[in-house]
């Protein structure tokens, strides 16, 4: 059995290219609201649970010890695009602990950010650690480590102490037993872990309402999304998806993709959970499915609908800037998510 | 019906992500090898037909009037990167028409090869119409105009005689009608046509062999398959499979990719045309679907393997460079490729 065709890429009257997959969608009592695709399926969400992992750095008390407001715990959240803000706020949470960008163990990359990156090149400067999209989660793990006094050496190891924690709280929130057998290794060197899409769903439930967390934990997931709601910016960047849509629904959404094709919400208001796998790993067109699904789930006002439809339907232009086509969700996504249906 | 899983993305001991595709496998006489998913559905091939539409441009007379060796004609049939030797030789093709670069209609975009795109940056320059990948087709379409004395202005749209002809050329070796139903605008501005896939494997058996073609228009096919031959670096670029193919493997494999998951092969002394589709679109995939194509036809010495082996099977590095994944055809491709036969 294949998943369902979820997105459709047009170039005029024709369909050119077609992305199939899956959307769990459960609510904080862990009650399937909807389930297109094969929605039991084991995925690696990638970054798309970066607040799941940022648990440790807010409960263990590091975040307070080293004075962190808002936007270091978003940027702790965050798949950022290597923007100045997101470079000096990485520095700033290694420095609060008395680490540096070296004790970073995530690689580097070029920014995401055009300008940002462009402006390394014009420097004649490589990119560093700090400039990985994932440099705040790991600022945050630095910091863990520093507070609990163990060695930041390694710390990207399953092994390691702080690895076990993080894993430990993925496995809470997810209600999931994460071991050898379901782990890869992520982008950025540190564990990556494959979890049914309904699990990750109902994380995302239990991430935005608190439900059947234990009082420190709610209150650690309350200040974490709170945090992402407050700068939207720093959990992806300009022009991105995750920081707009928080940027544009408030309080209404918490938003987050991840590579592969993986992207997670939550709606604190409705309590639910959405949880998507495009099965190709395309990233163009996950966004397309939780776009879809906030237009199911918020059922935007016309003014928001405004700022939010090339979202929903992204058009592909020509190098000269004429609309040939579009990426946008098949015939009823919208409807069926809404309704709890299966598509055909 | 879906078609089936071609290539497979892992990470750790566990398939990521997965790529469906369908592979069509033709004779020079138009005699199935192979049909792996639904051969029959209409793609649009985008530049994988670039060798195709460059058919006018030697069968006109045009590109022996202005003295084009195999770099300008290879450069005709590519997908460059915007180096400086491909934005040199366009430049020439154009004055060699007495034209500029202000004639050609097909949009900028920054170069594929990130040295040249970084040099762009540095000296704080846009890119021109020029650094386009289809810069070279664009200045053959230029160079029809001329030698006919129509003219150039409006040369991308499908009522003008460049793009009649041109589309002409096409349905000629496809053995396609070609009208408005399965028309789209490509990302250069001209018209992409929709074509079955088994069409598009027979026009590429042809190509390279000649089989069934006037005797012009079999010496025009050959003159550009061997100028392709004779400079696979000015068909695509530094590092990128079809120029690397066509360098590893001689004569015995003509290559060309097309965006959205297309790609089509020829092998000459096999008399056989190969066209890709995988359904998402994806690069990456369809770049492991024709690897395997040319392991299975050509089976490579142990020396070309080593060479051709990350192509084939691809490395997925952390950004720290440690290898944790790969992607990689599904078992039993190469084979099914080889005997005909479907994959379940």
């Amino acid at each position: 059995m294949s998943d369902p065709v979820l997105v459709e890429v047009t170039r005029g009257a024709l369909v050119e290219s077609r992305h199939r997959g899956a959307i769990a969608v459960i609510d904080a009592r862990g009650k399937a609201r909807a389930a297109i695709g094969d929605v039991t399926q084991a995925v690696f969400p990638r970054s798309a649970v970066k607040a799941l992992q940022a648990l440790p750095l807010v409960e263990s008390g590091a975040a307070d010890r080293y004075g962190f407001g808002a936007a270091e715990v978003a940027l702790a959240c965050a798949s950022h695009s290597g923007e100045p803000r997101h470079v000096e706020t990485a520095m700033r949470m290694l420095e609060a602990a008395g680490c540096a960008a070296a004790d970073l163990e995530c690689g580097a990359h070029m920014p995401f950010d055009r300008d940002s990156a462009d402006a390394l090149v014009r420097a004649g400067m490589p990119p560093s650690a700090l400039h990985n999209n994932c440099s705040g989660k790991h600022a945050g793990f630095v910091c863990v480590a520093c507070h609990a006094g163990v060695p930041v050496d390694g710390y990207v190891h399953p092994d390691h102490p702080i690895q076990r924690e993080v894993t430990a709280a993925l496995a809470d929130m997810t209600g999931t037993k994460l071991g050898p057998d379901v782990r890869g290794v992520d982008g950025c060197s540190i564990p990556a872990y494959a979890i049914p899409l309904d699990r990750l769903a109902h994380a995302f439930a239990r991430l935005v309402t608190g439900e059947s967390l234990s009082p420190t934990r709610a209150k650690a997931a309350a200040r974490l999304v709170a945090a992402c709601f407050a700068e939207p910016l720093m959990v992806a960047g300009t022009g991105r998806l995750d920081s707009e849509a928080m940027a544009l629904f408030g309080e209404r959404v918490f938003v987050k993709g991840g590579a592969e094709g993986v992207y997670c919400a939550g709606f604190p208001d409705l309590g639910l959970g959405v949880a998507v796998k495009c099965d190709d790993g395309a990233g163009r067109a996950s966004e397309i499915v939780i776009a879809a699904a906030i237009e199911a789930f918020l059922k935007p006002t016309e003014e928001e609908n405004t700022t939010f439809a090339d979202r929903l339907i992204a058009p592909i232009l020509t190098r000269a800037g004429r609309e040939v086509g579009e990426v946008r969700p098949v015939a009823g996504l919208v409807e069926a998510l809404r309704e709890g249906r299966a598509i055909s």
